[in-house]
């Protein structure tokens, strides 16, 4: 397997590239419309062909690459089937298998972040790598205010289905502010004040007293990410 | 071993901790001043003790943690003998091994970007791990026109040093500026344009034409990381 965490310096995301080092098959979790070229370069300095794009959800920070990705590429555009995106070239759903040459990702929905919220699991060598987008982040998790957002969700998406996971997951968030890169479910489960909640009624609490602004680019790129990522100004 | 990449944003610097994880016992490598309280915190919450804390050279671009690290800690700060610093706890020399608990890291001088770079070899479960600072970039390598630097000991340092090492090797650079967060010997070998050359004239008329304006920090950092971040305004 090649494996590379890519990080896009305006919006604190993290882009995940994986591919099957026999077939030469990649896929790309999260990319940025903004880095594509960067991509491109990377999957051709590593002999790699681009067959999927996905994002975890809807973003609000950043213009997805999926639309040109596809374009420049042929690869298929991948989103949540809860996503209200008419222009993915495919969709995933719950508990469904993406492969990428003998690799599988399986797609977990975890609503609550967004109502089109993913996580991916991936297994390689006895080592599980999950990919959490806005759901899990390292001592966080995204907030659940806006586009469909349910704290109740996220509640139960975090602790039935991604902490269920072993506790040595490589936790592969979809941001990090402070620069840091990977955290395990064990080292979350000690550490993200989040996560240090007995009840879903006590992280409700939590998150309707955040108080935060809308994401400055959220006028921008929710519209434009339902139309993977097609900007019209 | 536990091992993390942290990114600190504004000078774009990857700081490096490296612990054994049957001791406890802790190292860093480059750390940034702004961000000791995170790496404390991080020690911390991961139950490690800091032993030593050091850098690849005397920086540039950002002020060392090595003398808050030290003064907070009672850490060791080390340097390489040909840093003028007259505050770090110890220094290494080539091929002088540091020791953190059952783990050996070996410090090698590769001067070029000044002459006191030193890069860092770490061998674990059969993979070569090597710590390049500014010597060796992902598709780059550091200038070579200040702080005694030299292109000749540079191209001496990739050439006859570092990419001797296997060819499968991480690279994990002390900076990027695209978001590329690690590489490999033969990535490198094959795809960075500065090592596409056949000899050190060769090396050196690229570098020598690199027209490159100073660090923005240098007239603070430079004085500064010679007295460990001890920063005098």
């Amino acid at each position: 397997m090649i494996f590379r965490q890519l990080f896009e310096k305006v919006s604190s995301t993290y882009t995940y590239l994986i591919a099957d080092e026999v077939t030469g098959e990649a896929l790309l979790i999260d990319p940025v419309l903004e880095e594509t070229d960067m991509y491109l370069r990377l999957l051709n300095e590593l002999g790699l062909t681009l067959k999927v794009a996905m994002d975890t959800h809807t973003h609000a920070d950043h213009i997805t690459a999926l639309g040109k990705l596809r374009e420049q590429t042929g690869c298929l555009s991948l989103m949540g089937a809860q996503a209200q995106s008419a222009c993915a070239s495919g969709q995933f759903e719950d508990q469904q298998i993406i492969k990428i040459g003998q690799l599988q990702i399986k797609a977990l929905h975890t609503p609550g972040h967004t109502d089109d919220s993913y996580s991916f699991v991936l297994e390689h060598q006895d080592q599980t790598y999950l990919f959490t987008g806005d759901t899990l982040l390292i001592r966080g998790t995204g907030r659940t205010d806006f586009q469909n957002g349910n704290a109740d969700d996220q509640f139960n998406s975090l602790f039935n289905v991604l902490l269920q996971l072993p506790d040595n997951t490589w936790v592969y968030p979809g941001h990090d502010y402070k620069g840091w890169m990977v955290s395990t479910l064990h080292e979350e489960k000690q550490h993200n004040p989040r996560l240090q909640v007995s009840n879903a009624m006590e992280y409700r609490q939590i998150m309707d007293n955040l108080n935060l602004a809308n994401p400055k680019m959220m006028d921008v790129a929710v519209p434009a990410n339902r139309a993977c990522g097609e900007v019209s100004l």
